[in-house]
């Protein structure tokens, strides 16, 4: 591609996915920034905190005692924004339209040591929380209720995240969330269309293309999107199309592990800091229908910019309009590329 | 509709304007906070501050010098995300879509007096903010390249706002932002089907319903939108359809500007602090085609959520999902009315 139009003036770029935009203005990376900076922790924690209600033997909230976990250790969200026996009810007065929602919401501990991020985790034990993932996934699917299973993690107090002890969290529901509904149709129009993997596609343009491509394996490949948002947006996904996480062989399982271990690591290294980020794994609905069209990926919405202290502001504009970033994603994808 | 399920489960509820959803999660507004909380500056700053680049008479950091201003001051943006003279182009390259995009950016001073934010300036002070929007919105909207102005507002530092003196933008552009793009289709739609305005009928059901409306004069209503988001979000908008600010008569400028001293002065007494928050107006595209369909409106999305310093963090699964919230928009709007 090469075309220097994109590093030098700003314009806008299509994300496939979403079939929405994102406002790129390369040119005003250089303006200096007065505002807020965020508070950074660099209090080495210990491995274990007695005042954390996610370690091992802990008393939580509830009451609820933690069992003396030894990898992964999974439960029910204290505080679930979706629950299971709620009644079902749906309001159509006039202009006003609403449906009630049921779902499960859980908690996910990657690992008993309180010191340690997904980063500083091995890649085994990074397998471990995979295969736990798998195993949610394919539980709360078969849940009649549940048609739709999304995996995430808030990382670092500017990300919500109200406990540094690594955990993810799994909320599943009835209906499919917005966001999931846009990627939804874009995928299954293409493949209408093409009878051809919208993602699929794109990633083999990518590999040839090279300059957004982070890192690659035998099954996954790491880069920043062409329509990336935050600063240094990331995708991991599968070279070949899977709709699901089920859908990964034993080797394949280790190969995701290890694509997460390398970004999560290069992450720490970019501002030498432990990363903040929202991440998470778009995937097949669990509604019973044909979702061949589906490719699951994994990505990381990171708010860092210029230090561990500066971060994108997603405001004024980007809330009323079209989110806006400065540095191109040939530039961030460079970037990370450099520090493994 | 004193629908007693939407204050005691959780639903999600329909934006007619954008046709998304917001999970709406009332059960966990009890959830207790352990993590991040935000910085107050309670600092009382000065009417002239002389390291302030927007106070009258001071230099900006491009070596120009503000004039000596008594009400509202407009420069172009020293750092600004669009430009107006950059090239044409477009990348149509496999599945990687990009298309150049122009633009107009300028900020706003509300005043000289370093000191104010809207919520402690006088109603004819507002008034005229609200005429020097109208000059920008025509002035921007008669140029041809120019086919959408956004105005905003990003308050406070927790918003990404960089200088406290009361300020705020207008970005504007050759094409329509994501969110403006959804709002023309829905109106668009409504009125092709109904020969009737969107926003027109539902402000006549909320005026009707009461439990949403926080403050009314003789053109305009300040309500929580039934789908709002942020916690304590808020719409202003005229009773009557106007398809943008233009049609606002000498009294309907100081009723708007009335409406936001409302609401502002509201926000202030509600945590005792300056409330932080985006503030944006949608109204017609000035691209020249026929856009009746259209209803202007204010809209404020404020962080805050528990206290001057606990905010609402839409990450994870906001992020990969829907937007969610605990307290319901019948609560906030109660909240807010009661101090008026
Ligand atoms: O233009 P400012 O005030 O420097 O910057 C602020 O508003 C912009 C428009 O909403 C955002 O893109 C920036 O992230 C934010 O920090
Ligand atoms: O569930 P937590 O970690 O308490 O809360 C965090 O993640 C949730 C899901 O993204 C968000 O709704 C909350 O705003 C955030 O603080």
């Amino acid at each position: 591609m090469e075309n220097t139009n994109l590093q030098d003036y700003s314009h806008k770029r299509f994300n496939i996915l979403t079939g929405e935009w994102v406002l790129v203005s390369p040119h005003r990376a250089k303006r200096p920034w007065q505002g807020q900076n965020e508070e950074i922790s660099t209090e080495k924690r210990p491995s274990y905190d007695e005042s954390c209600y996610l370690c091992p033997t802990n008393t939580r909230i509830n009451g609820e005692v933690n069992p003396d976990y030894k990898d992964v250790f999974i439960f029910t969200n204290d505080f679930a924004a979706l629950q299971k026996d709620s009644p079902t009810f749906s309001v159509n007065d006039g202009l006003l339209r609403a449906e009630s929602e049921r779902g499960i919401c859980k908690v996910i501990c990657f690992s008993p040591d309180h010191s340690k991020s997904l980063a500083e985790m091995e890649v085994a034990d990074i397998k471990k929380v995979v295969h736990a993932w798998q195993k949610e996934y394919t539980i709360l699917g078969e849940n009649e209720m549940i048609n739709y299973v999304q995996i995430f993690e808030n990382k670092g107090a500017v990300m919500g995240c109200s406990n540094p002890h690594p955990h993810g969290q799994i909320w599943s529901q009835s209906t499919l969330p917005n966001e999931v509904e846009k990627k939804d149709i874009q995928q299954r129009n293409y493949f209408k269309e093409k009878n051809s993997n919208l993602l699929e596609d794109y990633l083999n343009q990518e590999i040839e293309a090279k300059e957004r491509v982070i890192f690659e394996n035998d099954d996954f490949i790491v880069l920043t999107p062409f329509w990336a948002v935050w600063p240094f947006e990331v995708m991991i996904a599968p070279k070949k199309q899977q709709k699901n996480i089920l859908a990964l062989t034993d080797s394949g399982a280790k190969n995701y592990a290890e694509a997460i271990s390398v970004i999560t690591k290069a992450y720490d290294k970019l501002f030498n800091t432990s990363f903040p980020y929202s991440s998470g794994i778009h995937q097949a609905p669990t509604n019973g229908k044909n979702n061949d069209h589906w490719h699951w990926h994994m990505s990381f919405y990171p708010p860092l910019l210029r230090s561990a202290t500066v971060k994108k502001f997603m405001v004024g504009y980007e809330m009323f309009g079209t989110p806006q970033r400065d540095i191109t994603a040939e530039i961030a994808a460079k970037r990370l590329r450099d520090l493994l």
